[in-house]
């Protein structure tokens, strides 16, 4: 479709630039019209498919919705008071699978990289947040409905009036066509004025009802600290602040030695206008950030020949200009040689969210990294790229990888007055040259008397600006006036020398450059959660959650064929040896079919069933089943051995498919179909 | 000296009951006077003593704080803003503790107990803390300093203004030295009144300076949801609610089976007036709630024999009553058949938080359970008792274990009109006596003709009591009035006859009663930190950690005994193997000497160094050695076997002492010393 639609514009624009000229080819535009004309019938075509695909899509959303609230795993909070938008609470294999999505990352990110990690609180003083910018500019605009009196963000009312507009638009004038794309691309980056014209422009309005004029509103949750109510507070809008106030204790940590990574898991709030899209737009939710400190002129990563080979779909900046949306597969060391990925240490961490993302079942198909455009960028950022990952939302920005150079460190340490620089020790001291002045002491002492130290220690201390005006001052009229505290002194050329000399330098010191990858959990649960269902084709209704066995809230199913057998001492046996090896069991004892217990498995994403059957109760063989989710396979085992096969598989240390080739078989006759 | 003041009470009230008769015994009364001034000299002696406890009280609390912070434990949070009373920042081993504590009590309690784990939001609609009571009654009562304007907790100041007088006390007026104690004991439950008239007896000041009137402050952060300003958000005070709030989506997903147990580990916000207390006394900080729901007619355990003979240290209403704080050990199993314990659930919980509180390094000895007075309790709860763990600070209220009974299942199911009743099949139907009315459907008809089936409903429908009315007027006037919607309709007692009949009822349905365990983690950390803190005899300045291996932030202390060997291929497998076996670990290759190293270390509490010497680099050889903390006794082993011995201790298969015997002695000498 991007396709066609670049074509579309292009051909159009052939036209005009023809039609622009006098006496021009009319049987070359007629050629042009030809093709244009059937760029808009495959447009067409493709609307329409669309809106099959669009009527998928919302029954894919509808299920999914419903498996995720029936079976607990998110719901909206206080629902039997009618639920608050934008808050969500996770019932038990939603709060199983943030958790163990939380001890992948420490795993994967803290311990492995030997990051430093902290937990600072989320309230947080306004000092603090008026100095990181926050307090000022973290805002959206919004509208009122002038009937209803409900409030509306107003790029997303634009948004959705150009998208009506799109679709009902037959007047057939290419300039209308293109404002409206514009506008559309443009919504969210507009500012109060713009916004307000394009209301005007488009008649945007919320439900047929007119809107008021444009407002400005601040995201955060403000509070007040403490009795007096003078005392400001917010709830933060990300973690990262936490860390950089922190950074010289950090710094100290590392034995003052940088590059260092440090990193947080921890709530942020955002008090969203008017929050839909479910689980992808909420007010409050966790995150997890690394804010990694690097010395702004050499942001070289140690690690980096690991990952130098490994391959990222990417959607540059150059990809983006033309309207397409051209990605490309590149290795990240080929991205960062080239130049389109600043540096190493940006490159290496959105090679190491990949893996990631990867390892907790992210579809590498539906995967890329979108940079930044220019203008979306802060003024400070020196690239940004996201993890996008593609959902029935479309692409959504599930990580953030920006280098926001020293921009957090200069704000803090420019409004606490503290020193947040680095001081890193040179290997080999090395020289520069500065302009240094050489006062002639016997002369000037002779003169000055008791002033001319005074004078000296003033010339020593001078920066280099107001020493070069002197050395100019010198080299015109032959003498220079220099301030003192008690009064001007004038030096003529024969008493002071300015000239540059070299000089030894064995430490600097420096703001470092931040390189932040910032995760939004939540996000990317429930991309997982999309990636990870599907329908077996024979059996539509039941739904299974193909969750990874390293991140599925529940490792194990353990069920009973029949009540009728003495299952619990094999039960009691192997939840105890579950319990040992830290691995989450749900047992079900009910009378249901051995095939609607695997299914209800199935539906929250259990890996593996262990079921416990006449022959399992029979000391002779002592053996049980277990049954892998995906492939539906099963094998028979002794009873010591189910759980320690579990535990291997989750842990990485063996495969299915090993276990399936070493175990007998054992072949499953679902009676209940 | 519970003890000595309880004697000096008990003699000042015999003398004065002696003295209230005419003609008294003086000579008794010379006697009991003698033994009063003993008394007061023992407790003149103790006081005196207390004052150097005092000193070695602060000197230990000073020399905690000073490493907490130097060692990045925890720092106040935005400190390079002067930082803010009542907030902390966890540092990297703060952080790692925290995390590890919360892991163990997941699998302490989460795992082995197969609880149902939920994340709420902790933004919360006004609706749900009206309904619980928090909007109304979650309040501290306070005072301003009326020279500098500050705000004071009312009942603190005055806590500190007996302490005072106490101390101050030459009076030696019994009453009044009575009222000053009972004035300091029931400072925390007072009214508004009470304290006014409280304040004014002993003039209480804030500071010296004169207080304001008492006023009411609640404590929740207050907040506004969304844009319109007219939807109040608070900061939840516990994180409880949101469990009863899904209690319905709970029991679903229990497959409506009771008893179960929900658990949350989240943020809870106070907004405390004025915090002090360091680290016990915080604006936002962890809980780890349980709500354990069960029948209100049995609350057995399933478990309970487990935990039948384990022992407690029990401070009961008992040992209160008479101001002597006697605490009893008693088994868990003859407090709840005694009635000490109210019951086998609470009883179970109490011997679970105690194992928990000991496997994460609390001090047994430093430990009670305190049973909450009825005065303290609120008017629902059944009986309370709180894990307290003895600090520099006193007693600490550090997990709360109370039954709720049904009170907020209750008060959520009137507010929401939500049904959160649990309906029970039971095992075999009971019968019951009810009254039942049976009307003569025959001689009705024929007389009320199509109204006779609407009475008929009614009377089927309707409640005991009603039913009971009517058959007292049948009984004594013969004839009764049925209201009905179409207007009121009489019958006689020929028609209508109202009788007990017996019933099989074959399900019951009950609102559940809640027993809670409820942790604070941040108390819980601290007080893990002061009982972990000690000095070796011969080296008073350099401070230990004896955390657990289990919850230490920083498992293995990885060390090169000098630089000049190349010890990087032996640190880069050692860092492999922690890696892959999930354990964390601090390297450090400075100059340090060894000795050195080994101190660093102790001080995080990092249970083992792992250190690098010419043997490591020698292929011939490769062995590292391993020193244990507290024993400071060392061991040499291969390098593939030093993380696996390190890993099998931190998991609880191996211990110390263990691989002490089995592997080679090593013998350190500091040279530091």
């Amino acid at each position: 479709m991007q396709e066609l639609l670049a074509q579309d514009t292009e051909i159009r624009a052939k036209i005009t630039s023809i039609k622009a000229v006098a006496n021009f080819d009319k049987a070359e535009v007629e050629v042009l019209a030809a093709q244009l004309k059937k760029v808009k019938e495959a447009i067409a075509a493709l609307n329409e498919a669309d809106g099959a695909e669009r009527k998928q899509i919302a029954k894919f959303r509808a299920e999914l919705d419903d498996l995720l609230q029936r079976r607990f795993f998110v719901v909206p909070s206080n629902e039997i008071y009618g639920g608050t938008a934008g808050l969500y609470d996770y019932g038990p294999p939603g709060c199983a699978l943030m958790s163990n999505l939380q001890s992948v990352w420490r795993s994967h990110f803290v311990l492995t990289e030997a990051m430093l990690e902290v937990s600072c609180t989320s309230m947080t003083p306004e000092v603090v947040l008026k100095a990181s910018g926050h307090v000022d500019r973290f805002t959206d605009y919004m509208v009122q409905d002038t009937v209803t009196n409900e409030y509306h963000r107003a790029d997303k009312l634009l948004e959705e009036r150009c998208e009506q507009l799109a679709a009902e638009d037959t007047k057939a004038d290419p300039a209308w066509t293109d404002a409206i794309a514009i506008a559309a691309a443009k919504a969210g980056s507009m500012n109060k004025e713009e916004l307000e014209a394009a209301i005007k422009q488009f008649g945007v309005t919320a439900e047929g009802h007119p809107v008021s004029d444009v407002t400005t509103f601040n995201l955060m949750f403000k509070t007040s600290i403490g009795p007096t109510g003078k005392s400001v507070g917010y709830l933060r809008p990300e973690t990262a602040q936490g860390i950089f106030v922190n950074f010289r204790r950090l710094y100290e940590y590392n034995n003052r030695r940088l590059p260092f990574a440090a990193a947080q898991i921890g709530l942020a709030y955002r008090n969203e206008i008017a929050p839909r899209a479910g689980l992808l737009r909420v007010r409050e939710f966790p995150l997890a950030e690394i804010e990694h400190f690097v010395n702004p002129s050499d942001k070289s990563h140690v690690s980096f020949a690991s990952v130098r080979d490994y391959e990222l779909v990417l959607l540059s900046q150059a990809g983006q200009e033309d309207g397409r949306n051209t990605t490309r597969t590149v290795t990240v060391g080929a991205a960062v040689a080239e130049g389109v990925i600043d540096n190493e240490t940006l490159g290496y961490f959105m090679a190491r969210t990949h893996m990631f993302l990867r390892a907790v079942g992210i579809d590498g198909e539906r995967l890329r990294f979108r940079q930044h455009m220019k203008t979306e960028m802060a003024h400070y950022a020196k690239d940004c790229w996201d993890a996008e990952i593609k959902t029935s939302y479309g692409w959504i920005e599930c990580v953030g990888h920006a280098d926001r150079s020293a921009y957090d460190l200069k704000v803090h340490s420019d409004c606490s007055k503290a020193n947040l620089s680095a001081n890193e020790t040179l290997e080999k001291p090395i020289v520069v040259k500065k302009l240094t002045a050489v006062p002639n002491r016997g002369a000037l002492g002779k003169r000055l008397g008791g002033q001319a130290p005074v004078l000296f220690a003033a010339l020593a201390a001078m920066e280099e600006a107001p020493l070069k005006a002197i050395a100019d001052e010198l080299a015109t009229a032959g003498q220079a006036t220099v301030a003192l505290e008690a009064g001007a002194v004038t030096v003529t050329k024969d008493e002071l020398t300015v000239a540059e000399r070299e000089q030894k330098v064995s430490t600097v010191s420096y703001l470092p450059s931040v390189i932040e990858p910032s995760f939004g959990l939540g996000r990317i649960i429930y991309s997982m959660l999309e990636h990870a269902m599907y329908a077996r084709p024979d059996d539509e209704q039941r739904k299974v959650l193909r969750l990874t066995p390293l991140v599925a809230p529940v490792k194990i199913g353990l069920y009973n064929v029949t009540s009728s057998i003495a299952y619990q001492p094999v039960f009691a046996a192997i939840k105890a040896a579950a319990i040992r090896a830290g691995l989450t069991y749900n047992e079900d004892t009910s009378k249901a079919s051995i095939g609607r217990k695997y299914s209800r498995g199935d539906e929250i994403g259990i890996p593996f069933a262990v079921t416990v059957d006449p022959e399992s109760c029979d000391p002779a063989k002592a053996v049980v089943t277990i049954r892998e989710r995906d492939s539906m396979t099963q094998i028979q085992v002794k009873i010591p051995e189910a759980v320690e096969i579990v535990r291997g598989i989750v842990s990485g240390d063996l495969t299915w498919e090993a276990a399936y080739e070493k175990y007998p078989k054992f072949n499953f006759v679902d009676n209940d179909k």
